[in-house]
């Protein structure tokens, strides 16, 4: 051919469409079937994957800062350290401030509220005797059974090597005098591990604690910011507000009580041992609506450390003061730890994911096609008509020989052969 | 039939292959149409999602580990402190290095910088006047307005039940003598919550300390690791560096003025009341080219916290030393906490999304036959014939009777029997 | 037509069914090409995307909350520090418990362990000569070269304008006499910066403590909650038990020197300069078997810092406590931070994702139809007899006229001439 025809060729490419052909079958039973299935997959196309899912926007995940501020204080009367020893109540014996409670000072997306403590003050590094009540401490001082440098795996420090009669703890009643423990050398005296108050928890007036909670977000993609402080309300309502789960769903105030009871905890009973709690903050935006109005936060709470540990139950951690002259005072905090969790995502209609989401749509609509056909061809009655009408039988040359030895079997006269003569002597009729 | 034919029409299976009939329509209008919306769909798959989003790639998100190295040291003379009351000097006038103005000493994934303090020295509990100040706290000395062991919402502490005359706060001129508050008992004296300097921050010279961020990171699934820091840099250049945006990029050296410029942001105005800034380490790597020259680190910079919040804005908590006597130094440290946070991910050849994308792309075409259809069937001119040669009509034994009754509208013979004399035609040759 | 015509009409649609007309080659070559390249895509299908990446399951991301607790303390005797200065060892002859070697106290996901420390006691703002370790420190008392006010980028404080002899340090020989510095305003006495033992680390034995993880994971979507600890377990075993990556693999007490030696480190080494470490937690959960018995934690370990970082290699940081008497020691802590990543998912059966992956494997699936159609027909001996049966032709009225010359070229006769004809039968009538 020719250069030109060549080109012509090329040209009519672009004045081309192709387009599958259709067996268009009109049939109660199959129509109503094909349908049905087709129904289904757009209804969930688009009901649930466009409409639902928001399948026609573009996400952006939220990005966020959260600071906390506590407020609110305490004080200990003789009458509420009824279970304290009267000579440690000198220790509790204070107004306890946000400086006092919150340890450390600043964590980031956490805060943490001492609402148990155990002071055990004016400890130095010197030897004492052993706790008693620690595994393989108890010795006999007729025998050599401490050995020097030696120490217990749950002990306090390391042995000195001497035999010595174990001391009461504060608060505890002289023990029996014949009860003899190996001399450590740690950090005397020893901290004696049980909570003041027996059956409650010391700072338990925390419940009434508030925090205000400043969530400041931002969508980078959509170049929005806000933050979880309405617009519309002003700083005098600020300072007085409380949040309420219905009358005041948007005050970024807490009160800590209300916080434990929306997890369904029992502050009280928490208190007592501490715990891990996760204030949630959920921004789900859309912002093909108005952003300030319609875009705001949910507040979710939940408990996260399981309340029925088999081994240290709830939360708890040691710090200490330490003095110039070498003694420090250790603090064993029980408390909850409140950490602070920004969830959420901005969407915005975009083209491309809603074509992605009518893409992959439109592919499992040949599902219905599947089904139908096999309902077609080989279930219904004129299947063999249908079969002959939606295949058009080709025998390449070379074909596979199984028909050949059976031509006359009826059964298969239709399906092949002569694959084009069935085409007319159906078409004749 | 035998088992012999069962088995032989089984293999035949093996041996067919269905593709689709196709109409094949010659047609300028048509073909320019469908071309044009096949083009714009393949530019899309191949342009955007291949190419421009690298679907031919598997991602594996980065995991980092970030640490931070505070440098530099500021220091108060007289003049510096020309605002801050005289007998208040000697608590600012010091040294301060990185161990005082970096509170905590250490944070995971964030630092905290000091930039304005207020010290309130040598309290201890005790029992003071309320500061006038809080709303509620003024009293009548001649009548019973103080009531034991009540306390004031946003007060210091908790009431004894007298009523004193109220005290000059520190640096306070004397106050009006009739002036009286409920005594309280807390840690006293009270904060003077009020900032040494009015209108500047007592450590801006904190704008020139620098911070030196390492940043390791790996990709697990491509057991790729590297820093932050580059191959080629030695240690001399390292020491000596500092990051600049465009003469130095790949510096991990940063001075904290930078930071904030880079966020717009003023280094003066947000050391006054604190902030939260946030650095973004982004590594976006694509391990199809060399991994050690091309997967370098992108620093970018923002502000996270509310520039104008309506309540308690910017950053600040309190924090304090205890001493052996039961006495406490109160600080009140506003500064700029900042936030690391490493994104990124690296990229691989890989065929399975490759092959998705693909897919999904296929199935988009399926579009550009829908519209073309709609365009060729019901708005051009021939749309009669081409209905013809695209639908092979076929009734059902249980076709709904529409057309029976008007077997000789003219409309729809050309849809049905027809189509099957023009099956016979081409069955013929 | 009648507005019953119509509305029967109407009704019509829902008695229709359309299925693409296929064409059914039979040859072998055609046959295995498209089988083989249909198996290897539903394989990919079949046996990748939905089994193995169970493909046929929804996912619902972990919520977790981690507590750790530290046990064990160390001892140094004077044997232990041959290496450090005598005059020093008061400083490091302790006993070092939970309180002491954890700092801070209690960090959100991490904590970290001091394996190494240099202490400076007594600092306090004061004036002393500048180390003459920094450059630029040195000075010539003849000369005025120390400018009151300025300060070395490196130093420790700023100058007095003074030009003084340089004192030894702790433990070093004293200097040649001639050795003059800038005096500086700072914390003085200097910190002398280098380790108490050269050349290993001072709380190696750290190595042995151990440490209970505790990690209450949550799959909110399916309201699962389990912890790490296994319900089977009794709390004497989990007071007793070590983690062992074979025989003990779900024990929640953790050696440290086994975390870091599972992730190929040397503890000795590492404690000398510090290092991050990570404790992963992966849950891969699969809810279609049982929860309890099946949905195990795995524990991972790795190094995240840089072994061999050109600058400031390892991890520490200097805190200071602070004594009434305005001084304060100093500690520049080297250790180990261990960050705790909690990772995993849970997947329960589900239609939705299901049918997704399923339909974008369908579409996958017309790449097989693609690939063998150019065998067919351009490749294969008798693709002109499969061309004319896989195509239709149709001329439209406006169609791009390269044909036309060309009508008796036998190429194009057998595409077309029918085509042509059969458009004319069709034309009559």
């Amino acid at each position: 051919m020719s250069y030109i025809t060549w080109l012509r060729k090329g040209i009519a490419v672009f004045f081309e469409y192709d387009t599958p052909r259709i067996v268009h079958i009109e049939s109660k039973k199959v129509g109503v079937t094909s349908r049905f299935v087709q129904a289904c997959i757009l209804s969930y196309i688009i009901g649930y994957v466009i409409v639902y899912q928001r399948g026609y926007q573009q996400f952006d995940p939220v990005e966020s800062a959260v600071t906390t501020k506590l407020k609110a204080y305490t004080n200990f009367t003789d009458d509420e350290m009824a279970g304290v020893p009267p000579e440690w109540r000198y220790l509790y014996r204070r107004v306890w401030d946000v400086t006092d409670y919150v340890v450390p000072a600043t964590q980031n997306n956490a805060f943490f509220v001492i609402t148990n403590i155990i002071i055990t003050p004016n400890q130095n590094q010197s030897t004492c005797p052993e706790d008693p009540k620690i595994a393989g401490s108890i010795c006999d001082p007729r025998q050599n059974q401490c050995h020097e440098g030696e120490s217990l795996p749950l002990g306090h420090g390391v042995n000195t090597g001497r035999c010595v009669q174990a001391q009461p703890s504060h608060g505890e009643e002289p023990q029996d005098k014949e009860v003899f423990t190996c001399e450590i050398l740690a950090w005397c005296p020893l901290e004696f591990d049980q909570q003041p108050l027996k059956d409650r928890a010391l700072l338990a007036a925390s419940a009434n604690f508030t925090v205000l909670i400043k969530n400041q977000i931002e969508f980078p993609l959509y170049e929005k910011r806000r933050s979880n402080i309405l617009e519309s309300s002003n700083s005098t309502y600020l300072q007085s507000c409380l949040y309420d789960q219905e009358t005041d769903p948007f005050c970024p105030v807490f009160k800590l009580g209300t916080i434990v009871r929306l997890a369904n905890e029992t502050y009280e009973d928490i208190a007592i041992n501490g715990a891990v709690m996760s204030i949630i903050i959920h921004w789900d935006c859309n912002l093909d609506h108005d952003f300030m109005s319609r875009c705001v936060p949910i507040y979710k709470f939940r408990r996260l450390d399981s309340a029925d540990a088999k081994i240290a139950p709830g939360y708890n951690f040691r710090f200490a003061e330490y003095y110039k002259t070498g003694k420090r005072t250790l603090f064993k905090a029980y408390g909850i730890l409140f950490v602070l969790d920004v969830q959420g995502r901005a969407g915005k209609f975009s083209f491309i994911p809603f074509f992605i989401n009518l893409g992959a749509g439109l592919a499992l609509l040949s599902i219905a096609t599947i089904i139908c056909d096999i309902f077609v061809l080989y279930v219904m009655r004129d299947r063999q008509i249908y079969r002959d009408k939606k295949y058009l039988m080709v025998k390449g040359s070379d074909a596979f020989s199984v028909y050949r030895e059976m031509d006359n079997s009826e059964d298969d006269d239709g399906q092949q052969g002569p694959a084009i003569e069935s085409e007319n002597s159906r078409a004749n009729d």
